[in-house]
């Protein structure tokens, strides 16, 4: 094999690398690598809805829906998430109707939270991921995924949970 | 025994089925005589808000939610729904919270639908009740089940049904 042709397989061989590598670099938090399957059939918690003009609009603005797996479900009621509980923020657009009332719109994006307390220890036992519409990668960065579980550390007493069981 | 004795123990028999007569009189329209159990549980459809001055607020104003049992959610697909679907519609005032958002405050009422040709179908196939928070017992009357069931009738192409499922 010639040099240039030994060079060029190289970069090649490298180039092919490289996307699992940034996909998956050492030094990035860990977080839920996909929307977990079926959760749309999972119990619905609760819903809420944070309007225009509200601080957190930009990131969360518009009609949410909460969803928990049933070892999640156990967990709202002492506060003590087991291992493979898992939470799905579902966020929508709002759309106004003819008739007055406000619709659900398009989705925005899908946030998931699943417990691992050993996987997740840098995160508080809770991996984080966000989802936008229609796309199956996590967009979160390190940066995010922080600001993600120092928010829910102010919730120690509930488990790193906001939301509360509705009956 | 004597007469007095006799009228008495009969006013009290009398007295005793008046209960049953009046929660099933011959003449009532049927309905779903209790909330269906687990439906906490069953697969949320979507959400909606009816807000203040809109014209269906004093019966519907408030955060809803739309929960459907396996048979009803097969029926979303096509329009069709078989005997034993059944949809349940939560409605919620809301809250508005110290933050801005609008959370969900105290149960309102529930209103429930199931599908059943032969027994509901002086309604269209569909059997409708409704149950104040906290109470079991329908307080639909004859006008109002009419009501729901000729407004339902209006979506005769989406088997009577108004929400549409939302992936």
């Amino acid at each position: 094999m010639r040099a240039d042709t030994r060079l060029f397989a190289w970069v090649l061989a490298a180039a092919a690398a490289l996307p699992a590598l940034a996909a998956a670099p050492e030094s990035k938090l860990p977080g839920p690598a996909e929307i977990p399957a079926g959760y749309r059939h999972w119990t619905h918690v609760k819903s809420g809805l944070i309007p225009p003009g509200h601080a957190a609009y930009a990131s969360f603005g518009g009609l949410h829906h909460i969803y928990a797996n049933d070892r999640a479900l156990a967990g709202y009621r002492d506060g003590r998430y087991a291992d493979g509980a898992v939470l799905v923020y579902d966020l929508f657009d709002t759309r106004d109707t003819a008739d007055g009332s406000l619709d659900q719109g398009p989705r925005r994006h899908i946030d998931v939270m699943v417990r691992d307390a050993r996987r997740y220890a840098a995160t508080g036992g809770w991996g984080y991921a966000e989802f936008a519409a229609g796309d199956t990668r996590d967009r979160l960065s390190d940066r995010q995924r922080n600001g993600c579980a120092a928010c829910h550390r102010s919730r120690e007493a509930q488990g790193q949970v906001f939301s509360e069981w509705k009956d």
